[in-house]
């Protein structure tokens, strides 16, 4: 299954250059000029970029949250990937109390096995340390590839939340045994305090959703996470961030402390609050939420700067028949919006149009996450790298809709978004599953990404 | 009872003149060059200052703590208190679950009509808000002259830490009626992560007592508390500051909401966490520690600039045979020191040496403690004020030792410092309660001060 | 001459007392309640404030400047100056190459001793060292009571401006003799370079003066100035700050040297730059120019935070018909408006209405000047003090109009602006120079007051 | 001419691989795994790092300076660049009063083009505008290739600095016409003062150059020019950054316009302002001279951090003869020292060592000098590019020593500094021209980079 991708412009997140890519056994081989196309499978991209695929590294796949489970399995999800041109998806399942890690990822691996259009890798969710048991399998669990844990600061109630004693532990024992402690920062109890008002008072819409849990309710967890990183000076990802004031603190931080990585979201550089103000605000209900335009602009500002490390999704769907619970009470709807199909266009539509580089938004969707999280054979068109490959066609004027998307899900917060360019092509490890809008992949291809610890 | 001061220099927080001072009926009724003196008492003050007596807005007295209660009654405290020029002491009792503000001011109040020495107020310090009630109650404790209350971010096992929900309804409660929040800024999860670290390890001398919650332990909860004071446009009072990160953090937020106040007290800007390394570094243990001399230099930079509005004492002396409890285990050693009686001529003495103005050490001690605390009868000397006052006598050289002092505590953390001038007499309304070194005033002499609301 | 002025509220930076201020010699003897009247002038305060005198220490009287001379004499400036409550000016004579400080500061003594109102006192403006005479002559002058000297950044084709070498030796000079350098900061070569594109293009109208000198032109040269007074360690005072970026760079500088002072002008509080869009503009035209409402904002913080010392006029009318010069040509318009007599109005009903308190208000016109520039006898309502006594009916609506000045301008920018309380007398040491709208006091009545140095 | 480098691990800036680098008429045609060798030169590279190229993008060859000339000709001097990996040298000539651009560029292309060893571009120093005629020229100039220019913010004396209005014109036409400004930022009239005060108080020997422009006077010009680039929203590149204060202004106000760029010198990183008491001192002047070990600590965090974009040599030897003209005056001591040699070897040491990553050194010394100045087929290992190599072997042990070198000077900084890991081969457009030690090129090989602007 030898291949050459030829005449196509080859962007990594440091350079651009018009050569052509071999593959062989899944690997790249070669880049060069005008290499040799004897014998071997020919693919023009001519007038096309030729990219390395996505790592969207935060996705929750048939994940059981508020009373119900998120709306695309491993398989609709990863399919979906495959065809936004994701080559690998990150997932975040959760270990609850009594709970090994081993026991919720290899649950989680048989699943995929069978299921994975895409290759995948997990970060664990943890919220119960099990009397420290949970810390000593750490670094068996780094071992076998699990080399990012994550903590919630919120959800108190639903009994996620660590507190901030349990989070050092977590810190001090990641940095140990080289893994990375990622971080939902949200405060549950200005939440909760505002929440209490809000009904109190009859205040029941998407909005106060948003003014239930604003920019300050998100600074002041971002604050003491990147505090307590800071201090203990061990690696710290940010998930999500999605305000101003936690960006900067988290951006000043690492001025002491260079091991601190900040990932947003494209819902966040793309909405603002006002989204909850809509009719069908509920359908943009996620938490964080969406923030005001302040915080957009320093998220922007913080993505072309270079002070923002990844973006990613945090793909969480839900039927709208789910989403229309809260229709009454805000409260009730499941917190998640869709994403993993949307993220790479959507850079890529940004890059195409000016905002960044197309090597910055490689940089930001791609290289980025496979340093970060340990992906040795990830992230660029390079020499001994999986063929993890996107071809993009920068001509395309495309506007999503739920009918082209490739999820499970009936409707999408990006409906009606028009973007600039498309990719119309995705290898996986040199296997073509995703072609000019058709997902052409088969379940069970994906491979578990055994990583690297730092 | 008329009397005249004649021949000082009266010293307040913006000006030195040379001036007699006359007082009736515990009063201060006029100021003026060579005012009348016929009939009336006059008192030379003659090469001498007459200052306001000092406002000690944070003590312990009679308290249950550490298994043990801190070894000043209330009438040994006011009595130092007297000695040592201050003319007001704010104590600190404790609502608990199912108590009442009320009932607690009550009890306590009932003690110093027979006891104080001195003229007094309270901060009640709110552990629990009785499922509202005590929100309810705020109002009419405010009335009643108690615009004042406290909340610890810390001592959580100990049932008397308020979480940042029940903080942010304690803050905006006080915005409404008029009151103001004072804090202990710690965490507590990671004090008890350090803990059982070092017991586990076998670490348990004094020095230990430090490393269990040093600056970056209690920067974040400084840190955490202006932040929530800051976006919620309330008002807050840090209490005992002793580290730089959360010092400039409050110094910063004050730039956007000027309603946050910084207290510190005279052991941080003396000693520093070396102590600890002392055979008898037990008897300095208090919470917050002593920081590094990092943290003093930033101290005393913001005491010079402005920058900190109040030093105060966090008086809460034990005895020697209760600090020695903690020999072999710094957790088992009762936390408190004693001060009330050095506040006032230790901050002289740095004024009296030029580190800062006189006018500035009135202003930390006396001045802006009233003003802050709504006292509209204390503060400086000035006509219609209480005759608080305190003749000083800057030539005489003082060496503190715990024979001198008129406390009921067998040891100080002050021993053996030398100061540059020192009181020679406190007056209290007008009526003489320490004349050169002695004790002449007389228990249930002092009176509530009721409080203006904000 | 003896007088009382009786049942008025005594206002001084830090405290508001009812009492009555006894008055002998011309100085304040006794502050008092109930103080006796037997035998001498009692002058009825009720309902009234009493104040001390307002300072202002920025005016430019029959100066020379922009081809004519600023409109207001001695005469007349100190006269407008009474009646607006101000008991002290501050005139900028200014040296030049050649010329010794004695010469200049002699010449303004003689005009003054027949002219001035009220008391005043000089800096003296430095254009040239004379080779280093002029830091020669420095000690003598400061021995002589000038202890404050002004240089300009900007004015350079006007041969006024000092390099950054010659203000590094003031700065060092005034350290080692007890005086301060003042600064009037702007970037020359920014200004010219912007002039020189605007005639270019034709573009002639008054808004074409802000924007040849907008925000980033004074803030460079803020910035520069507070940079070396910061590394000299030398006291330096930024006369009429108006842009936000200079003075954050300044309030932050002086987090390591506090010996920074920031005075702003009315002009800056109330106008915007949108006044230059005014078919008047051109009578807006001063130096350096209004900025937008961001830097009016920045400069009411930091009035409000405490970190503004002094607010002053900057007071230099000219008359409509030289305005009229620059209608065609902005360059042509002479830069200075009329303020004196409106600083202490204005301030005062600021705090009238509540924006600030009247403590801070006179903190600001009176107190903070009298002890930066070394007024021992004025600036407060103290024992000992001279009698400058201004005495203020917070319930008059008053609405200025340039009829009810008593400069010799013929318009002022203050046309219209209308007070809450105005100043109903002016004591300038006990004698009444101002009483309900009428100037009464007398030509050559005013001191000039001898400063003590730093 | 055909080659192959087989075996090596291949750096860029953003990956290391493990492949072969196929080179074909002085171009990289190919990289890959396993390429084919029949026919062509083989290369073995095992165990060797295969990297770009440096870029040293300042040095003075040839320069007229202090009375005399830097002992480098263009032929010493980038013979020593091959020697070191440079395979690219950026020289600056100066233009004076009177002189086009194209004269002073022209006559320095003529020596080059016999000369040059390497690859060579120009930055142009302006000293004069001639009237405007040289903003007139800059365009033509970009078209020509020259797409950088340099002010100094020193030498005043010199007649070699423009002000600040000069600054403005040349950064906006600049960013006009698609060129940089590069600057020199130190103040002159600070360093002549100090200069004036020192030698009159007999203070002459070497340390006296530090004092008399050590820290603040370096960070005030940085901090100008930010300010002004910043405002003008103009590309700005600051020449070998040496100050904290300076260098903190430069990447704060990046946050606000991310066209500023920051170089510094391999002698700030290694030595500090120490040198300059040594007995040798003299050797170690140049300017900006060393700061102190706070500043040499900022600079490394930056270089850690991301925030300094580019390493290069200020390269501008003099001879021990004339560096001893300055025995008993510091300020006759010829200003500079070597470096281009030293570059690449003492970074690659660094990264060799630990201090940063091998893809980090690159991307400061050779990708990230290409991408700012505009050589689009320099700066990485990439098909395309100019097949400008090192070949790295990191197991030397490498002491530096005059006798090694291949300049003309007689002395070095870097005597006795001792590296791990050095180049043994230099590819020059895929000519060896340096081999294990020596210099196999010849002059008149290097061409002129044309390019591109921005």
């Amino acid at each position: 299954m030898d291949m050459i991708i030829k005449n196509g412009s080859v962007v990594t997140a440091s350079e651009t250059v018009k050569a052509d890519v071999m593959i062989s056994d899944g690997k790249i081989i070669a880049i060069g000029s005008n290499l040799p196309t004897a014998g071997i499978t020919v693919v023009d991209a001519k007038g096309k970029l030729v990219l390395p695929g996505a790592i969207d590294v935060h996705t929750h796949l048939a994940m059981p949250f508020g009373g119900t489970t998120s709306a695309d399995s491993y398989l609709a999800g990863t399919r979906a990937a495959a065809c936004g041109g994701v080559t690998t998806v990150f997932d975040y399942p959760m270990q609850r109390k009594g709970m090994t890690i081993k026991e919720v990822i290899d649950s989680k691996k048989a699943i995929c096995a069978k299921e994975a259009c895409v290759d995948y890798a997990y970060h664990c969710i943890i919220t119960d340390l099990n009397d420290g048991a949970i810390l000593e399998e750490m670094a068996s669990a780094v071992e076998s590839g699990i080399t990012s844990f994550k903590c919630f600061f919120v959800y108190k109630k639903e009994g996620m939340m660590v507190d901030d004693g349990t989070f050092a532990r977590l810190l001090l024992k990641a940095k140990e045994v080289g893994a990375m402690i990622n971080l939902h920062a949200e405060n549950p109890d200005l939440i909760d305090y505002n929440i209490e008002t809000f009904l109190a008072e009859g205040k029941t819409s998407a909005w106060y959703h948003y003014l239930s849990r604003p920019e300050y309710v998100e600074a002041e967890a971002d604050k003491r996470a990147v505090h307590w990183a800071k201090h203990l000076q061990a690696p710290l990802y940010l998930v999500h961030m999605a305000d101003k004031e936690g960006l900067e603190a988290a951006i000043e931080a690492r001025k002491e402390h260079s091991d601190i990585y900040i990932e947003t979201c494209p819902q966040y550089l793309e909405f603002t609050c006002d989204v909850y103000k809509r009719e069908d605000g509920r359908n943009f209900v996620c938490s964080p939420p969406m923030k005001g335009q302040e915080s957009q602009d320093a998220l922007w500002k913080a993505i072309k700067n270079g002070e923002i490390d990844v973006v990613a999704t945090d793909h969480c769907p839900f039927q709208s028949y789910e989403k229309d619970w809260g229709i009454d009470d805000f409260t009730k709807i499941p917190n998640g919006c869709a994403g993993v199909e949307n993220l790479y266009p959507y850079m890529l539509s940004a890059a195409n149009q000016g905002k960044i580089s197309f090597n910055r938004a490689i940089e930001l969707c791609s290289t980025n996450p496979a340093k970060i999280f340990g992906c040795a054979n990830k992230g660029s068109i390079a020499v001994g790298k999986d063929a993890d490959i996107v071809i993009y066609d920068p001509d395309i004027d495309f506007t999503i809709t739920v009918d082209k998307m490739h999820s499970d899900y009936d409707h999408t917060i990006w409906e009606g978004i028009q973007l600039k360019g498309y990719p119309i092509q995705t290898y996986s490890r040199g296997r073509l599953v995703y072609d000019h809008g058709d997902f052409i992949g088969e379940p069970g291809w994906g491979q578990f990404v055994k990583r690297e610890k730092r």
